[in-house]
């Protein structure tokens, strides 16, 4: 058997997710459809981790096991062959017998995209969430300092959702401005479900000024959901890469 | 009567082109909609000139008479309210009674992008053309160089459309690289059917090293369509504005 891990690029506007659901079609159940034509296997490829319908991904990882004797270099243009536009494998490598997708992460890289200015734009429709009103970007700046560290994120943590613990250590949070773009870039050790869009749509609030940069210091202290802001929405969200 | 310049930015992919056509739909026939929609009155708006199917804009423009008494800076959002998501108004703007948006333009900016990769790209699946073979970027540039300036452009026009002249003047012609992707913008006073689409397939098959460079030279001055290269796909080309 051989242990293959894929890096999958693709346009979340098109599926319901990354996550196998009965009633709607996701890119784990278009991936694993490919695959069967491929090898002929009936195999669910692993994720590194759920995204939501409307989250785009540049690197999204995913590992599955095959009985298959194909070139693993040749899985990305077979794959391809059989994939929709929408979902692009962009690598294809044999790992250790031991890799899984999900439990050997060491850390993931998400970008958000904001787009700040009166219009919206046609072509970054389904790509950013357009905010019209001016942006303190100076106190999202300053908001986004307060993440940095080894912290519990219950209050950035959707409800729902059992998971073991809230500690996560964040690597990487800062806004940049590119035009009437701005771009949130985290990196993190891990992620709660839905953490960065509260972020986000907390940090979006600061900017608005509903909120001062503080609360975020607060929020990481009381744990509490409520004290921050919303959430942003999916479509701005781009998981880019995940670190083993 | 007030005379409205409006600036559009769309999806291509999303439409049969700018072009009012009996049937399909255009960007031009769901923009003349949305004029109704807001002013009551039938009016075609006057488009710099055509898209083709595929082609994106950021920067298309248009012009109208209204009788409207509509303040010039409504016509942005409230029009925007009309529109499909896949075409923003980015600007509106009161002009000159003689202004036309064809007539009146002096000058033009296109943009084309080529992912210039093995993998293609989920996200850019209908905006780059994937050109998976490597390019000799140099030879390129070189071939960029030779449309500067005043020139008959007669070998870069697609047949079956009549115009007057096929002097053109070229005021930039230049590709630039950002990761995989090869980025050509050239400004004219004017361009020719498919003209854009042509000399980006011509180069691409110079970057193949089909042809060399100097080919561009022969071309322009023997006006001969067959002695060049194939059409680029319209969905790698971008209106990015119109000088006026």
């Amino acid at each position: 058997m051989q242990n293959i891990k894929l890096t999958i690029e693709y346009d979340g506007s098109d599926y319901h997710g990354w996550q196998y659901q009965d009633n709607a079609l996701s890119v784990q159940e278009v991936l694993a459809g490919a695959i069967k034509k491929l090898t002929g296997e009936d195999v669910i490829p692993d994720g590194s981790g759920r995204t939501d319908a409307g989250v785009h991904a540049y690197g999204q990882t995913a590992s599955f096991r095959t009985a298959s004797k194909i070139p693993v270099g040749n899985f990305t243009p077979a794959l391809n062959s059989f994939l929709p536009e929408g979902i692009s494998i962009i690598d294809s490598e044999a790992v250790n017998d031991d890799f899984h997708a999900q439990f050997s992460a060491k850390g993931k890289h998400y970008r958000y995209v904001i787009l700040n200015r009166p219009q919206r734009s046609a072509l970054l429709a389904k790509r950013a969430w357009h905010v019209r009103q001016v942006l303190d970007f100076g106190a999202m700046q300053e908001a986004a300092g307060f993440f940095m560290g080894f912290h519990s994120f219950k209050a950035f943590c959707a409800s729902g959702h059992s998971v073991k613990t809230f500690e996560r250590t964040i690597f990487k949070s800062a806004w940049s401005r590119e035009g009437d773009l701005l771009i949130f870039d985290i990196e993190g050790d891990g992620f709660l479900y839905n953490m960065v869009r509260i972020m986000v749509g907390t940090m979006v609030d600061i900017g608005k000024g509903r909120f001062g940069p503080e609360i975020i210091e607060g929020a990481i202290e009381s744990g509490r959901r409520n004290d921050i802001g919303v959430t942003a929405p999916p479509f701005g969200l781009y998981l880019m890469k995940v670190y083993y």
